[in-house]
């Protein structure tokens, strides 16, 4: 399978919809079109050309574990060379540490053209920007000083050390353990697993964040630190010298992502030092979150489109039956695959889904790029507010979109979909994981309704419909698709208020609508999204600007997404408002006799 | 993964709901209850004991190939030869050459369990069945008598070799060529892949079905015949003797199922015997094709309930979290999670449609029963009438649920189900190739449309409505699941009208409303029958026969599937309503740019 970046459509996402010029403007960073658009062929070439050809053997080969060292795949080690050496690694590293401090709004695109090259080699350098955030934010003036430069570089990676085997979802639960020295430092011990990228041969040293409990600590998630340990202590003159009290004890055996390390870590009595205040690491660890979050979402949207390119490819070749309304290709054995509308069905779903998440992201790292950005601290707040409420759905909706797209994927390639050379099976089994990992899907429904909606009493969720209302007000060249999606919004509206008031009765619906109620929502935004760019594609066409047959595919998309995809969220919607009782009812020892 | 036979809910579907015993009598078979009964106990002690064992090594194992041998995974040689001295490749053969001839609706019930046993176990035996049924109905008394009785014993296995590279859904495109030899014989050459279970260490001799065309063939599907060629011929006294001129080029290296050996399948002037008249090669295989398009529904079946089991295991066992109305497990540092809303709304989905599906498969079961075995010319028409309608359904339908559950399955065990050990992603990955092969779901969900529907102009699809409807009025005992159910019935009635409508109208339609036609009418015929459940259900507990907690399970299961599963109909209705021009209006050159 081949990869190309889809940058004609970035490029529309970015400029056209989202004015990412002047979104940079506003956060005053110097870039210019002329630089957006050349760091973005620049990383197309990237993905495609070192990337992506090492994608099919890493899932053959996967990661080696022997005496401790783990071996990652073939070329590996080159390509990440060459990812710090290009400066790919330092996109959004903080200035001060030699970060070139890019948006999220234009970096996510990178990193969606990384996502799509290869999930595998991407997890590597996610988490060591995650390792990044939590650092500049959280840590000492010293411990920067001696660890922030050679992370931004991607130098040194980073991991995140949180689940145990009896601690996953609930962090509660947590054991492992720090003793202070008298020195400053920590020594840490206990057992930590799905460590991704705990033990590789990527970088000379590798900094875990890894969350423990003081001796003196309370029970629970308010007794948890964070604690920075790396694997090569540091000598005087701040190189990686002896090796830490921790290894990596085993490799997961795993249904993808085999590129990928993940790390059973064993910490011994390893030393460490503590990042932010005592028992306040779960806090920590919270205000990177989104980030995190925002990452795994875009794996979600970078499989997508990989799945959707390889299945048209195949649908463009595959020549099986003819056409029902007479012959296309004559001078063939058959019509292409193309021909037939339920195979259209299949490949507009996977582009619909794709370029609406595309969009989604775009519009959710704006609210990044400004809660960290903006000059205005109210605009600061505002990002942050929506920033938070937006990050549950894309995590959560992305990673489910790109699990369904994958899977048409396999279907569209019929039984070679099942068969690992031709590389769709295999963005199925990748994108498994982002279901799971940085918080299941089914905690991030939780986290949406708790946090978000039950948080504020329903505020940002309707300050965000009214935003998207006014969109709708101002979208006269599509008035149907207007009328349609107005609709939506104000059931959106109603329904955020009956979720909130049956949750605030009964408990059990906080987690009885869940999940029903962040896939509506997103459903819903897309849909707002699709009537956007619909609305910008007519303006171009109207204007003759060129592209004409790419922005008639806007408006096509957009009217088989609201169509065709959208009517997903009544089904959602239905089965929310049911209620708890039918999920409750049943005693634990009568779900199977 | 440990697994155990669901015989009560068994029990509770061919007893209580369908009267096995009754459809016994009917069949004049000789069966009874207590027979009945201890069959099935046998049954799922060797599936539990014997196969499912097995399942886990032989992911890891997979198939070798070495020198034109394959050598299947550990155990399964042995298992295999139980499987056919204890009689149970034997049971659904025919009577006349020693098979036992037990009724499909029985026989469900086993291969459901050997299917959630191990699917790559199941391979081989199932396309045995499938070449059995093949020769019986088509081939020549020289051929029965030669080959019929060791492929009923299992002591022989067969193969159906239809795909070639170029011709998969549609073999129109089929090159392989049949040459007519001076002594009645012919032979064949060509190349065909996917061939499951094409070389193998299991059985002393292997029966190929093979398409191909005859010199004369007219081209396309109007020139296919069908040819018997034996792995090795057979010697004057019937035993397996010369190798023939075929051999395994190839296995493929599968997403899954990796314990049956998929091959690439070389003919190179091989010896084989006309199945059938000369051009019927197709109808010859469409005579099999609802047993074996069944038995790829009952693998859905199987992979759901096993993923539900395990699902159901792990939810009661893991501790996470405290349930939100307060503690339940006080002893216990945390509660199991299937206090928890959302793991319910899982585990219910997994558990509505596992039951669901079983409840349809037996219905299925009996019309293909009947199909055969009815004394009257008129029942046996009607019936056949009914499969043919119910057989891409069951399908499609159920391998797209065991596809669901599966991944349901992999999601209720957090990062762990993406661990090879815990065996939910096995499940995930074996399930795939069930919606892929024996026909592509798509490809079912044409046939519905256009054999069966449009087939008959809807009078079917109507018979079927009807008798679902007359249950519905006779459902006193539940009036307002009642009402529910029935409305949904006569909304599929309308809907069936405007399908049928607009295909008439415009042949695209048919392949743009197909497969959400499809999921709808299994949605409602899924509700059909658990308004059923229900129905039985009631009369128990009110006739105070005991297992009150089994029947207040079936009343639960039944609300909740009324409430939270059957609202995706309504998803798939408004998708489909959307009509064909949607899909069609994209050029093929802007679907990407």
């Amino acid at each position: 399978m081949s990869y190309q970046a889809p940058l004609r459509d970035m490029r529309f996402v970015l400029h056209e919809l989202f004015d990412v010029s002047g979104h940079c403007q506003q956060l005053d960073n110097g870039l210019d079109r002329d630089t957006i658009d050349g760091v973005l062929e620049e990383a197309a070439r990237f993905a495609a050309e070192v990337v992506a050809p090492l994608n099919r053997n890493s899932d053959e080969q996967g990661c080696r574990l022997q005496d401790g060292e783990v071996t990652t795949p073939d070329g590996f080690r080159q390509a990440y060379k060459q990812f710090v050496e290009q400066g790919w690694a330092s996109m959004t590293g903080p200035l001060e540490f030699g970060g070139q401090g890019f948006p999220q709004m234009l970096s996510a695109s990178f990193h969606e053209m990384l996502m799509s090259a290869s999930l595998s080699f991407r997890v590597y350098s996610g988490l060591t920007e995650g390792t990044v955030l939590a650092l500049d934010r959280h840590g000492s003036a010293e411990l920067k000083q001696r660890y922030l430069a050679q992370l931004v570089s991607g130098e040194w990676t980073g991991t995140m050390c949180l689940t145990e085997p009896q601690a996953g979802s609930d962090l509660a639960l947590l054991r492992t353990r720090a003793q202070p020295q008298v020195d400053g430092s920590y020594q840490l011990s206990g057992s930590k697993i799905f460590i991704s990228g705990g033990e590789q041969d990527l970088s000379d040293n590798i900094i875990h964040l890894v969350l423990a409990r003081l001796p003196d600590a309370p029970p629970g998630i308010k007794g948890i630190s964070l604690f920075l340990v790396p694997k090569r202590l540091l000598d005087a003159d701040g190189s990686p010298a002896a090796r830490n009290a921790l290894s990596c004890g085993a490799l997961e055996h795993k249904m993808g992502i085999k590129g990928a390390s993940t790390c059973v870590m064993n910490f011994d009595g390893a030393t460490g030092w503590l990042v932010g205040q005592p028992n306040q690491g779960l806090a920590c660890m919270f205000t990177m979150m989104n980030d995190a979050r925002f990452q795994v979402g875009l794996q979600g949207l970078g499989i997508a489109e990989a799945a959707f390119q390889g299945g048209l490819a195949y649908a463009r070749e595959r020549l099986q039956s003819r056409a029902i309304k007479g012959p296309v290709a004559l001078d063939k054995p058959a019509d292409p695959i193309i021909v037939h509308p339920d195979v259209r069905r299949m490949l507009l779903i996977q582009k619909t889904l794709s370029e609406g998440c595309r969009m989604l992201a775009a519009y959710a790292a704006r609210q990044l790029d400004l809660e960290h950005g903006a000059s205005d601290p109210a605009a600061r707040e505002a990002a942050a507010r929506r920033a938070a409420f937006l990050i549950p759905v894309v995590k959560a909706f992305f990673t489910d979109c790109g699990q369904e797209v994958a899977s048409l994927g396999v279907q569209l390639y019929g039984g070679h979909g099942f068969i690992r050379e031709w590389g769709m099976e295999q963005l199925m089994r990748d994108s498994r994981i982002t279901q799971l990992y940085e918080g299941t899907n089914g905690i991030q429904a939780l986290d949406l309704i708790r946090r978000k909606l039950l948080g504020d009493g329903g505020s940002e969720l309707n300050a965000l419909i009214d935003e998207l209302a006014t969109q709708v007000h101002q979208a006269t060249a599509q008035p149907e698709m207007a009328e349609r999606v107005g609709q939506r919004l104000e059931e959106w509206r109603a329904l955020g208020h009956s979720v909130l008031q049956a949750c605030r009765h009964d408990p059990e619906e906080i987690g009885a609508v869940s999940v029903d109620f962040l896939a509506y929502s997103a459903y819903v935004m897309l849909a707002a999204l699709w009537l956007q760019a619909a609305v910008r594609a007519s303006q171009a066409l109207a204007a003759g600007s060129g592209d004409a047959a790419f922005y008639q595919a806007k408006l096509q998309s957009a009217d088989f997404y609201l169509r065709r995809v959208l009517p997903r969220a009544g089904a959602h919607r239905e089965a929310l408002l049911a209620g708890a009782g039918c999920l409750m009812a049943m005693p634990e020892r009568s779900f199977a006799f």
